[in-house]
């Protein structure tokens, strides 16, 4: 069965879902020889896991770790191969650029070059973001469109950016101008399929007057391109599931993935409390809403076994202000694993919990990675989650007679 | 893997297999905590788990509630989204019409409209089958072949009828006639395809001739046509796994399912005990036997807990007349879950219990739900489960060298 199918089974109803997302959720045994998960105190957790169902998803496929792109189409039911969305776009989504259909989106690193045009730092000594917003600035003020295709430079952080082109005949099969070593030249945009002969023209005019606007500059003198992504449109959550879909985020490309996937997007936070707040806030005018929690990840990322503990802690005793809005279906889960002791992202599968009147009951009692493996959920692909929570919240009509 | 790729390893075998299903059987808990099969006190039944494997199925695939014709497709091995049968079919196959390849089957529900032609009850009243048989009667007097296209129609129950066209050149996507809503016009029946413009100009002649035959009558003065189906032809249990297949069911439309996989069909029957009774008198003349019980799926439609379980705590009582025959393998499942809690068919994986020599021991000792979460099948797409019963009846061989 394909995800997709789904679609064609939804029936309009008033329930309402939450996901709460914590990101990098999943872990490993620590000095102790438990998870961070299995380590922490979550009475609120295991409340819910008791009376719901659990499971352990797999965000992409067996082995396989995903990035946080991938992770989340597959949380919302969107087949994470075939969807799969190149860097460009994430990285259009993350600084809330407004997209449009003609784009070709292209990830930039400043870098600094040597006076024999060779990559000394290939992140220009990691420049300040306001340094980055001028050098933005500089580059679109100084190179102009080129026949009708307009070129935009937007600023993201340190030594990132984003290069729009926009317009028609644009291709995306672009060889990657970044030689991911110091000590070579920038390698040209080469055109990897006759179709994108064009667009490696566009390119070299633009990289080559990039260099001359940037030659004064002492860290950020070249600018290296990856990531060429054409800007396509997804179906939105509204479109395939009838679902009104609030996300709450703080940090920007979650925002920008759930702008692609149609939700609206609540206002900023910078706490896991506002972001709750705001939940409670909208509740009444969304369906759906995906709450999502970038500390747990955060932690994991830094190697912190205890930290990420303690914000599954705090995440727990903020839980009731969730359960207390009595949603039709509460999915608590993460978009992959990120384990501490590996200090980053892993292909292990990600607990999963579902409550709703309508679970079956299971024998887990606790809400920690190696409970889940005897959850009624079983192990199931992520993108078919989704599904789960629309039959639950009674979304779904029968298939066939 | 696809199911089918089984066909090309099986090989003969004088083996039996016995498949009795309990239509419905998956349940959720009632008021005490447990479901039906939980509550239930089945020997017979445990004790077949105990020795054998168990696992969970999922009829179409994850949080999808499946009717009835893809739910039985999936347990005989076929892909019940591949071979999505048209509502038309079966009902022609509940009715035992004898289908033909050059045949288009549509549901006829009988309905009251008033002198302005709006419909006023969708159902007419829902009259009685005397009175469907008598019009069907007069609507086949009385309208004849349209040039080399035959037309029939068949009584069902109730409202319920089926219009066969016979002929060639036919398609099946029509618009559907019925609204869906009283206070409005039957709809034209209206081609969707250009390729259906002849089947549209034939069916609206065949309307328009029923409104006069049947205008005099006060209740079922109209007729509404849906679930249009071109007959199909499936490879059968003989031609995929050299079966030669017994299906033993008291309702019509599990005996047209199992005539459409090419089984013979057991003399009608009653009652459960008269099923086994001819599971008994018919065991030497065929290698696979269907048996059918509905009353688990009838009493959970009623919403009927209690009388679910009273329905489980007879069936294992009579299992032992099943076991005496000493199968090769016996499974025991249902073909969707049909909690009555829910009152209604659901999306939760089927409890399934496999009986053979050749089992692997797992831990499971009750048949039931949440023991079989950690049954040595797993959780398993439903249509896999047949090869599963032709490995253990060692009628499959090695898949490569």
């Amino acid at each position: 069965m394909h995800p997709e199918m789904i679609d064609t089974l939804v029936i309009p109803n008033t329930t309402k879902i939450i996901f709460l997302i914590m990101d990098g959720l999943g872990g490993l045994p620590g000095p102790e020889g438990m998870t961070e998960l299995e380590t922490a105190q979550t009475p609120n957790l295991d409340a819910l896991a008791k009376k719901g169902v659990c499971g352990l998803l797999d965000p992409v496929g067996y082995g396989i770790t995903p990035g946080s792109g991938p992770a989340h189409f597959a949380l919302f039911g969107y087949d994470p191969v075939k969807n799969n969305i190149g860097r460009g776009i994430l990285e259009g989504a993350g600084i809330d650029f407004p997209m449009t259909e003609k784009d070709l989106l292209i990830r930039i690193n400043f870098a600094t070059v040597n006076s024999d045009g060779i990559i000394v730092d290939r992140r220009a000594g990691r420049i300040d973001n306001e340094t980055n917003r001028r050098l933005c600035k500089k580059l679109q003020d100084n190179i102009p469109s080129d026949g009708n295709v307009e070129v935009i430079f937007q600023a993201e952080k340190e030594h990132r950016a984003v290069l729009v082109l926009r317009g028609d005949g644009l291709a995306e099969e672009i060889g990657e101008t970044d030689p991911q070593h110091t000590g070579m030249a920038p390698l040209p945009p080469r055109a990897l399929v006759p179709e994108a002969k064009y667009t490696e023209a566009l390119l070299s005019n633009v990289i080559s007057r990039a260099g001359e606007v940037l030659s004064e500059e002492p860290k950020a003198n070249m600018m290296l391109l990856r990531g060429y992504a054409k800007y396509r449109k997804y179906p939105s959550l509204y479109d395939r599931y009838r679902l009104n879909a609030l996300a709450i985020a703080s940090y920007p490309m979650y925002r920008g993935i759930a702008r692609l996937l149609g939700m609206n997007i609540a206002g900023h936070t910078d706490t896991v409390a506002e972001e709750i707040a705001l939940l409670r806030k909208h509740y009444h005018d969304y369906d759906f809403f995906f709450v999502h929690v970038k500390a747990t990840d955060s932690r994991g990322e830094d190697g912190n076994f205890d930290g990420k503990v303690t914000v599954l802690e705090e995440l727990d005793a903020m839980l009731p202000q969730i359960t207390d809005l009595k949603p039709d279906v509460l999915v608590v889960t993460g978009d992959h694993s990120t384990p501490a002791v590996l200090a980053s992202h892993s292909w292990h599968p990600v607990p999963v919990l579902l409550s709703a009147p309508t679970c079956r009951p299971d024998m887990v009692v606790y809400f920690a990675e190696r409970d889940c493996i005897r959850g009624g959920l079983g192990r199931m692909p992520m993108m078919y989650l989704m599904g789960q929570a629309l039959a639950h919240a009674k979304r779904l009509e029968k298939f066939g007679a």
